[in-house]
């Protein structure tokens, strides 16, 4: 089963949006994502637990939270 | 007993100095430490296990090793 998870991650240079994507491309079950500074929207596909996309993504350090 | 535990840590931006920051206040056994984003050191001082500091700061998505 394909979940899309939406979150708004505070990130302010390349550095903080490539961390990001680092982490993502370390977790299972990921299709798709997409990481935008310029929005601070990240989006990742896949057989995911949202929670625990939410909890990985928050690890960076960086304020984290579900997309409203 | 104390330990300092000395990382490289490629950091680009207040963000991302500040990402770290956050996620070394979370650590248990941590007595003082510091970040600096100019020459890329981070020292944390504690009862620590060097290895474990080195993993958590690794889910930060930043690359990370020990200071040589």
């Amino acid at each position: 089963m394909t979940t899309e998870v939406t979150l708004r991650v505070a990130m302010t240079c390349g550095g903080c949006s490539g961390a990001v994507e680092r982490i993502i491309k370390k977790m299972e079950g990921v299709e798709d994502y997409s990481v935008s500074l310029e929005t601070q929207k990240v989006v990742v596909k896949g057989n995911l637990d949202p929670q625990a996309v939410l909890e990985a993504i928050s690890k960076t350090g960086k304020k984290t939270e579900f997309w409203q």
